[in-house]
């Protein structure tokens, strides 16, 4: 694909999304399975139906934009899902395991913030406000993903807190 | 290499980060010779003077640590890199190029910001003051660097602002 335009750019960057997220789908129950905390579980199974969420609200901005919700492989996407997987197969300590899961979530979680900043702005500059809204409402529940893993790892350092 | 400990993970993922930003480094230059816009080129070319500097500095953390300096294969960076080139091999277009230019260069620093943040809080947590102060000012760096990228990425969207 040949991309010319920043409505190329903006449906190709929706297109690798859409990618990402679906392999975070596939990638959470992995990462549910093997956290120990009460807590960190739930926080993972939360973020799963809202990742849930997030492919079918971009099927909507695709079908706003009257075309076909396809995905486009995300290499970032797939190198962050290696490095989680391959981290995982080096830890065996719970607690370990634990910290090292809130880590890998967040450095997922931020890659995510980026992409859909970026494209709630071209979202905006290209006149489409439903796609924009849509994205936005994404952002703003990816934001609070990362909050609630923040939380999460601090209440980890001071659990007298 | 088996992580045992938080300890040997926070040492595992200084190593990563060591090998992120030393691949960062080659990827910037080859970045700045594709961006047109003046404002856009210096600011790539004041993070890399930047990311030099944090080199550096994640080498005075392993040596506050008394390990050697060395990095271990980023996967997660890898695509990334491999993201931005194969972007910048499909667009010709100048202003476009610029937008994906600054969209990229944002991934890279988010996914920075994630392991900074959380090497800040796993450094105090074991007890090493000294890094714990070198990965914060990175962090703090890393940030500046992603508002100044969003700052020029509103200036385009608004050219008469």
């Amino acid at each position: 694909m040949t991309i010319e335009t920043l409505e190329d750019l903006f449906l190709h960057t929706l297109k690798d999304v859409l990618y990402a997220e679906r392999k975070i789908l596939k990638a959470l129950p992995k990462m549910e399975r093997r956290a120990s905390d009460k807590a960190l579980r739930s926080a993972l199974s939360a973020h799963r139906d809202e990742t849930e969420d997030h492919v079918v609200r971009l099927e909507e901005v695709f079908e706003s934009l009257g075309k076909p919700a396809r995905g486009a492989k995300c290499d970032a996407m797939v190198g962050l899902i290696d490095e989680a997987e391959g981290l995982m197969a080096d830890i065996d300590d719970a607690g370990t395991m634990d910290a090292a899961l809130i880590s890998l979530a967040q450095a997922v979680e931020h890659y995510e913030i980026a992409r859909y900043g970026t494209l709630v702005a071209w979202a905006r500059q290209l006149g489409h406000p439903r796609a924009a809204a849509l994205l936005k409402t994404t952002l703003d529940e990816e934001y609070g993903a990362d909050k609630a893993l923040s939380k999460l790892a601090e209440e980890r350092l001071n659990p007298a807190a």
